[in-house]
Formats: C-alpha cells, sequence, structure tokens
C-alpha cells in the first residue's frame, strides 16, 4: 500500500472511516490535498527540490529509507532535532483498529520521511524537505495487549530507583513516534501529520523535544556535548561495528521483535544553577573525564581507554569510584547500551533561569540485562546524581522495520 | 570593557557584586572559568574553530558583528532558530543598577555571539560555535521610566483589539533579551549565561521560543512558509533598500533612540484544525494569495503586485476584500513594517495534537503610525481571523547598537 500512487488515498481513507470523509466540506480539502499531492510529487530522480521550485539544498533534500530490516532512526546518525510523542489507545481500539492505524501511519512515514506529502496532507509545501526525517515507532505493554501478542519480558515500566522522582505526564504510554530531521519545521509538519492520522485511535498521552548542534555546526561524528558541558557519549557501539547487532537488535525474545529493539526513554533533569558552584576540577571528578575533549583523567584523548588502576601521588584513584565513568562501567561484555540522547531546555517557571535537561534515549536488545544492571550501579553510587533527577521514564519495544507491501508491526499484529 | 581579555573578569565581577562571588566555592569556579575562557579565546585569525578543536564547520563558525549604529538581529537575515525573554526589573534596581547590568548583558552579548565564552561562563565549550548568533536587547515603558528617561510615545501597550485574548504570561515586559542563532545549543547556552548575569537585577517574566527552516534546508532569500502553509512575509522592505532606512529606524522620537526601532511581538494562535476543514481555493480566498508559490491570485509569482480591480468573470474582485492581502495593504505610503516572525510549536494538552501558531515580530520606526492603522484594519475584517488568535502581545524599544566601549542602552543611562 506504501507504494501506491497519490490517487488512490481517497479510497483508502473511504475504507478506514466509512465514509466519513466525503460528506460535508472535509471532502473537498481532501481531495484537493490529493491532487495537489500527486502535483508535489517527487521527480523520477527521487529528488524533491525541483517540485520545492526553489532549488536543491544539501540539508533539505537529505534523505534517510524507511523501509528496511530495522527501523530507521536508530542507527541514523542522530538529527539535529528529535521529538519523542507517546500516545495512550481509545478504549475501543481492538487488533483490527491497530492494524488500520499502524498501516495509515506507515503509510505517513513511508512518504513523508522521502519528501512527499502524506496522503490528505493539506500543507504538503512543508513535507518537501525531508532533511533526514526518521519516523520510529514504539510498542508499550499495552498496544502488545491489545494486538494479542507476546510482549517480552523487559517490557515493562523500569524497576524504582532511588533517585527517581517520576512525574506521569513524562512517563510510559501505549505508542510512541518518534520523530528526527535536521529541520525543525520539517518535526512540526510531520508531528502533526501522523497524530491527525492517529487520533481516531489515540490521544497524546506526553510530547518531549529535544536538541543536538544543527548540521554543519560541529564536525560530523563529533560526541554531543550536553548542557553540563560534558562530552555525553563517548563510550558508545558504534553501528556497523562488530558487536553493535548483538548488543541491540532482539534475539531470543518473542518472534515479532527479531530486527526490533528496545528503548528506555528517561527525562532527566538538570540541576544547572548547582552544577554551576562546581569548579572544574570538581566537575571533572564526577564525570572521571576532562571537560574540554572528554579524554579519561588518566588519558589524553577522547576514546583512550581509561585506567581505573591508576592512582594519585597521594594514592587516591586519579578516576574516583564515585565517578559517573567508573560507575557506568561494566566487566560484564554484553552489559552495554547504544544511547543516542538529545537535550531539552524549555521555558523556566517560578523564577528559575533554566528548565533543562537530557532526554536520556537508549537502544538495547534486552533492557533487564544491559540497561539496568548499569542504572542499579549509578542509582546506588554516583556523583552525577547530585545534579541530576530522573523525572519521566518510558520503555518501548521498537518493532522491525517493514518492507515496501508492510507496515510496522506487521510482524505483531 | 568588551574588549579587555578574559583576565579582568573577575575584579568586574567584584566590582558589581561587591565581592560575593570572590567568597566561598564560587570563586573556584569564576576564576577557573576565567582561566578557561583564556585558553579558549579565538586564535589571532578570528574564528574559533582551531580553539574548538572540531575543524572549522560553515554553519558552526558564522559571526555576526555585534557592535554598530543599529543592534544586529534586526537586519540580519532570520536564523532558524529564535528565543525571546522578557523579564521584569526587580523593585531596588535604580538607574545606577540599570547602568551595571546594561553593561554587564551587553558585554556577554559582545562575548558570546564572536565566539567566546562570557566571563565566568562555566561551560564555556557551548560558547565556541556562535552559528550567526544575534542578541538584541529591547526595553518596555518600565525600563524607561527606571532609568529617568522619556519614551517615545508609542511605548506602552497597543490598544485593545477585538480579535486579542491575551495572556499576561506572554504579555508586556520591562527587558527584552532576544537572541537568535541556527543552532538551538548555541540559543540555550547563550539564554542562559545571559539570564544568570541578569538574575540580581530582572526575573524572566516569559521566555517564548519559534524556528524557521534549518540553514541549508531552503534556498537563501526564501520566503518563510508559516505553519498554515503560507508563504507569510513577502512584501517586507528588505535591508538596503531605498526606504527600509526610514521605515525602520527611529526618527524624531527621544534623541536616545536615534538608531534604534520598536518591535511589537505577537503570539498569534493558528487553528489549525478548523484550517484543515478549508478547502485550497478557500485558504487562497482568504489570504489573496496561491498556496503553492505565494503568488498574488491575479499574478504569476510571488512578488507580482496584486491587482486588486480585477474582477472574476461573474464580477466579484479576484483578490476578495476580505482577504488578508487586501487588508493589509495601506495606500498610505509609510504605513508598512519590517516582519521577522518564527514559528511556534509546542507540546499539545487536553486532547490536542497541536498547539502552534506564530511568533509576529515586527519592527518600525513607530508603532502608532506604522502598525496600529495595519493591525486596526485587520481587527475590523480579515478572514484569516477565523482562525488565528493574538494570545500574547508587548511593544518594546529597540535602543540602537554600542560601540566596543559602550553598552546597549548607553544612550539613555
Amino acid at each position: 500500500m506504501a507504494g501506491e500512487p497519490g490517487g488512490s488515498g481517497f479510497s483508502r481513507r473511504h475504507l478506514l472511516f466509512g465514509g466519513a470523509a466525503a460528506a460535508g466540506a472535509g471532502a473537498a480539502a481532501v481531495l484537493g490535498a490529493q491532487a495537489l499531492a500527486g502535483a508535489l510529487a517527487p521527480t523520477e530522480d527521487g529528488t524533491a527540490a525541483s517540485a520545492r521550485g526553489v532549488g536543491a539544498t544539501a540539508v533539505g533534500d537529505a534523505l534517510v529509507p524507511f523501509h528496511g530490516a530495522h527501523q530507521a532512526g536508530v542507527e541514523t546518525p542522530p538529527q539535529t532535532h528529535a521529538r519523542f510523542i507517546a500516545l495512550d489507545l481509545r478504549s475501543d481500539v481492538d487488533a483490527a483498529a491497530l492494524r488500520r492505524m499502524l498501516r495509515v501511519l506507515s503509510d505517513d512515514a513511508a512518504r513523508v520521511t522521502q519528501g512527499r506529502a502524506p496522503l490528505a496532507d493539506s500543507e504538503p509545501e512543508l513535507a518537501l524537505a525531508p532533511a533526514r526525517l526518521t519516523v520510529t515507532f514504539g510498542f508499550g505493554p499495552g498496544l502488545v495487549a491489545r494486538a494479542g501478542g507476546i510482549a517480552p519480558d523487559w517490557l515493562r515500566p523500569l524497576p524504582p530507583f532511588g533517585v527517581d522522582r517520576l512525574r506521569p505526564e513524562w512517563s510510559d504510554g501505549d505508542l510512541l513516534i518518534h520523530l528526527g530531521a535536521d529541520d525543525p519545521v520539517t518535526v512540526a509538519h510531520a508531528a502533526r501529520m501522523l497524530l491527525k492520522d492517529a487520533r481516531s485511535f489515540a490521544n497524546v498521552r506526553w510530547s518531549q523535544q529535544g536538541f543536538r548542534r544543527a548540521a554543519g555546526a560541529e564536525a560530523s561524528g563529533s560526541t554531543m556535548r550536553n548542557l553540563f558541558g560534558q562530552l555525553d557519549g563517548t563510550v558508545n557501539p558504534v553501528p556497523g561495528s562488530a558487536d553493535f547487532d548483538e548488543l541491540v537488535w532482539s534475539n531470543g525474545g518473542p518472534g515479532w521483535m527479531a530486527g526490533g529493539t528496545s528503548l528506555v526513554l528517561r527525562r532527566i533533569a538538570m540541576d544547572l544553577d548547582g552544577w554551576d558552584r562546581v569548579d572544574r576540577p570538581g566537575r571533572e571528578a564526577a564525570v572521571g573525564r576532562r571537560l574540554r575533549d572528554g579524554a579519561p583523567l588518566t588519558g589524553a584523548r577522547e576514546h583512550d581507554e581509561p585506567d581505573f588502576a591508576a592512582l594519585t601521588p597521594v594514592g587516591f584513584p586519579v578516576i574516583a569510584d564515585y565517578s559517573h565513568l567508573r560507575r557506568s562501567r561494566s566487566d560484564v561484555p554484553g552489559e552495554r547500551i547504544f544511547r543516542r540522547g538529545y537535550n531539552y531546555d524549555e521555558a523556566p517557571a517560578g523564577g528559575a533561569v533554566s528548565d533543562a535537561g537530557l532526554l536520556f534515549a537508549s537502544y538495547q536488545a534486552d533492557v533487564d540485562r544491559q540497561f539496568v544492571p548499569i542504572q542499579r550501579r549509578l542509582d546506588e553510587l554516583d556523583l552525577l546524581n547530585e545534579w541530576t533527577t530522573p523525572v519521566g521514564s518510558a520503555v518501548f519495544a521498537i518493532p522491525p522495520g517493514c518492507g515496501p507491501d508492510g507496515y510496522v508491526g506487521d510482524s505483531l499484529v
């Protein structure tokens, strides 16, 4: 269905909504958009630039394929902007309705990520700069139950941690729609298109926005600097490396998850005012790395292996036992996660000058085996806990990708 | 002061805060940051790239001069990200304190816009990608009164309009800090630096974020498309053109405003769901322009002059009297404004799928002569009012720029 031309979209709507869209003023808008979507479709060479009429641009026209064995948006080098939106399914949504919803949303995503207006897009011109847009879907336990499927063992809220101050408005959810692109207008438009098509089936539970450096603002492959000024994510499995697949892609879970992964998304508030009161040596001791270049305190370069046995002249470890670097490091080979987080910075309230933090996002084959032991160690002792507070938490199954004739979730429902 | 090396910053702090910063743990942090700010200062060739150590990048290293006859951020081609922050002065801030505050903030802005860490920046690495950062200051009537200055006649809340549904949390304020950059991390860091230095003098009243297309995502000089899909700002004075200076820069007001301008900032909520129910011909009739390319309904290209006398075969005007294009057009030559607005799109609440709109920003020499008559005509009759609601409104005097030895506002206080 994803491959069919725009012109057949009306009959799809008709099928889905029993002809309601055909009645009244809505019909003209839908048909008008269909016709326009056709007129604005990309040219045969696959670029949207000529249809957009403003000339090709490197950032705007960059495409990430939607279809494949894995969903895009995990291995994809992180885009500048991310939006994570969780929805709660309406009570009357059964397996058949889920199937319809996932087919529509996958079709929308297949189009909009390729710079083509989704069916019934009433602002199709906004779809013409994909800017590496990816749309990644995740399933909470509620959705898997509604589908009548078998959930992976780890698909449930994380165990409670002592540092947590979780708020329901940033936690849990049945369906995740994760959008990423190098252009904020592209994210806004794609989010609206998908939410419009989801709203017959589900309500928005929460929506969180994050950012990194702009495309072209730093050398590609740079480690992200968070709002504490730390390089964040130095030790991270690299897509394409020997152990990446084993660490990230599901193995041994229910069959429908083959080619899928898990996402742990934690909203971590950062106390920037408290952090300001710590001098640089204190900050570097808390992290175990130099702030300037991210090198471990025992090394010279960012990716040098830390030497946890090294001692100061007076006999203390150079990298302290309470440091984030030491506590997050495991001796168990498979206890690693793939991080792909974002900064957030919202309007401050109540006399504060910042409401900022990190949308911590990690992907791993098995939450219980990989994420939980690391987080337990950090919960017990990590000096960074002094200035960081998890205020939201959610776990989603990220199902595998789909082919041009399928939809995300077609292995489940 | 702006030109002095980082090392003298401690004495400046000492001067400003009576030595409080020198006591306790804060001192080490401040001194540490000073030392680092020196170490990270740009090289003699004026680029921050070598100090950043990640190689030059076109987007990250682009600089907009801070000092000059006019403040930057008005004529500057709009950056991707904007943040408008309004502050209320503390009750004990007198003219002498205002002077200290404006000197500190101007010094911060002079540094951070040039890719140099401000004094006492505790995350100086985040300052190294200016990405066309501009910092523009605006004064509300409260600040001018506190300075003992003469306010321009137009420096007061706009007259009430019938369409207004204004909320105090997005209206008014004593001091505006307007940041713009092509990189969202740069904006976040600069905003925090300035607010930290402002907080002894003023509290944040509101903070609003907006966005346009990413740098490199569309051809330069393109008119912005808003979230209705309209090209927004086609008829706009062009910086450098014959009448720009007369339209935008203050003339005939109080002497301290020479080289300054006024900003009208309106938060305009857009009812995207209602707009969705309008077909494309209906939308184009409401606007008076084609959605696809922004051409007036009587023309072929975006910048064609509209023909308001043209009639349809059955005798109606092609560009309707109620259209936004017709209503916003004045026959009085000086009744024009310079728009520089941004989209906004926040997390929706209460079952909605969007909370989106426009941060309408216009600059003009005289609010009463230029903005108010246009807005009055639109208030009386403009079909777009059906789907747009002003929910915030503020007017600021944008004082002239300053030289390297001065500060923004030095003509006032």
